[in-house]
């Protein structure tokens, strides 16, 4: 029935392990397929060397088991606040990668020092607030995705596409479910470029002018993109 | 005689090595059998490269040799005092990963300051005392052991499976080796998130607030784990 | 017609991605044929996995495409601006390294604190200006590239191949694509050897006297060149 | 002649970059045949990859080559004092490696804070002074050998089996090239856990106690030593 999607997903969970992006079994990625309102995702606690497409759970958008044997990962809840909230998205990544997970420990937002940052985020990548007792005593997984909507109130989830939940590590998302995996692995490569830059400046770094913010953006974004083979599609990336 | 722990012991010694947690020959798993009164343990420096199976001492647990031809690791009375002391433990693991042991060497616990630390270890991961001069001319090892069995006077070695000796290097446990070896690995990897942390907030890192703590650790251990693909087991993970 | 060209080139940037300088699309390694006017350039945002030699583009140097169906690297204008401006040079290499990218970001150059830092660039690795709102709002790939060719205007470029863009990454450059390629790596072994003495010394570090530079950078250039196996040549390197 | 040399050096010096001590061509290893008069040693500024057990190059300690057609290491003369100020020494091995590299250009010596450190060296490992502007005039790197022998002048080279030359990077040594190439190897990596250690505890960190180090290097070295499978060789290390 989703054979196309779960192969998708699958091909893109073991991307997380080969990149570098997970350890052990701390990460999950999922991609929706919304005429069909499901989105397929990662099964719980399974090592990722013994994973097959076919292990892919298929899940509707209340959390209900539409296809597989086996039970979703336990972080589902979350993707799924994700993707009712944010219409563009069609694909989640969860991890734990090294320096993102340092800047949401230290509840800090990632700020735009370089080019690359501002080639995928146009600004800081910001980070939640914790989630609080009440809600880690009801739907822990689901308060997390709240958290991280409600953080976007005033930001637009496609101009910043990835978030740091405090105290615990990155979600990043795309239109679909291999951008998804490039921005969680750009987030990364920026957080630790900036976790360097930071300590060689003594904490006091300047971020990169708006205008060059707005350019680097631009140049893969929106109607003056001229990045990459043909009129720049989500699939592509600068160079 | 001891065929399959020998293989299983084996095998976690070279994922030591696989996983980054051990160069040269600076590490060593070991596995008990309980029910027969031995572990079995890696022989003392031999290069990973040529480790046979066979090559695995079976030892009792007053340290004597019942099967094989080398000479156990010098470290197996350290882990004979840790089976010994904490009897829901069937494995140990000892190496010296790069992060785990910066924090020993430092004479500092490892603050639980996020989600994959909480998953795993109920509060911080303690150090110990260092080995006195006296301890250090007499039985050095076992004394390591003891300093170590004395650190968790008033902590479940469940709830913290693992310690960092001081001025030496990590030990971790599990209900077998191939969890202790897994319980290594996250130990290195929340020293080193824990050291970025510290280093990106100049020493003044917030720790997770306690109900998240709880929340975490006990989404996998205790009568209401709900992750994975049935009740919670020793080899299962979250993801 | 330019088939060793390109395949020197397609090389090249092969070997960004295997010497870890590149992850993604984020780099570009270029090499010039002067005697016919034109340099061999990477395609825009195509993955490294897909690349073949035929689909290295050739443009002359002000732009045109001479041969090739891809469009080249949006960074081809400032590639083009150093080839004409340095007139020793044979090949250019971007990249986003991990230590170059955090002196980029925090706008300082690398310090020469060491010996391989002194065989290959005699005194700092400069840092430009930012390329200012005007500049971007216009040509900003050529501006990059003037920017760069203004900051060499007291320097020797083949006394210091290589140039860190502020808020951005590094350039490097050579006789040869393959020597520029070398340049990028030297640059990020000495970015990331300079990072961790800075941190050492917190901040404070002491710069190599000049008649130890000169003693260096002399060993491998010049007439009294004494390193490599003959009169040394831009492909050989010490030992 | 000396074919069997000549395949332990190589295979030695093909180790360093294996083991990610040495990237491009900076670095060496020799080993001697002191019955013979010789050492063997690696060409100057041949690539790794294309280096053959034929290349390896043999010198008398006077420096002149008695087999070989191609030139040998610049640094040849400081491997050659090194082997005659210290007539235990078999191997010798120059790198750069990271964290190594970071201590010598900070000019700091690697205080001993840890048990791998205190395994292989009997307290912390001395820094050189900086080659004066007229060794550096004459016979540079003859110099750095002497400096390297004067630093030792109340130091015994079998305790202290490497140094950092200030400025430069360590040199290590050994009975054999193998033993030479193990204690590089573990002089990178206590550089790295003294260096994050140093960070961690905002550089007020304490070193061993005596007695610890003391303990450790002797259960190597020395009469009571009691690693290994038997009495400890010069090829046998801790587990």
């Amino acid at each position: 029935m989703f054979k196309d999607l779960k192969e998708r997903v699958w091909e893109a969970n073991l991307d997380l392990v080969r990149r570098g992006l997970v350890s052990l079994t701390f990460g999950n990625a999922s991609g929706a397929d919304r005429a069909r309102g499901v989105l397929a995702i990662k099964p719980s606690g399974l090592e990722y060397g013994a994973l097959k497409p076919s292990d892919i759970v298929i899940v509707d958008f209340r959390g209900r088991v539409v296809e597989g044997k086996l039970r979703p990962s336990s972080d589902t809840p979350t993707h799924i606040e994700i993707y009712r909230a944010f219409s563009g998205v069609g694909g989640v990544v969860h991890v734990h990668s090294p320096y993102a997970t340092i800047f949401a420990q230290a509840r800090r937002p990632i700020p735009c020092l370089g080019t690359t940052h501002a080639d995928y985020f146009k600004g800081p990548v910001p980070v939640t607030r914790l989630v609080s007792a009440r809600e880690a005593g009801k739907d822990y997984e689901a308060a997390t995705g709240r958290v991280i909507v409600g953080r976007f109130r005033r930001l637009d989830p496609s101009d910043t596409p990835g978030v740091l939940v405090a105290g615990h590590g990155p979600y990043a998302w795309g239109g679909t479910v291999e951008e998804a995996v490039r921005h969680a692995l750009v987030l990364e490569t920026v957080a630790r470029a900036a976790w360097g830059t930071l300590a060689l400046a003594g904490g006091r770094s300047r971020t990169l002018p708006a205008y060059l913010i707005r350019r680097h953006f631009g140049r893969k974004h929106g109607p003056d993109a001229y990045y990459g083979q043909a009129r720049t599609t989500s699939k592509e990336t600068p160079s």
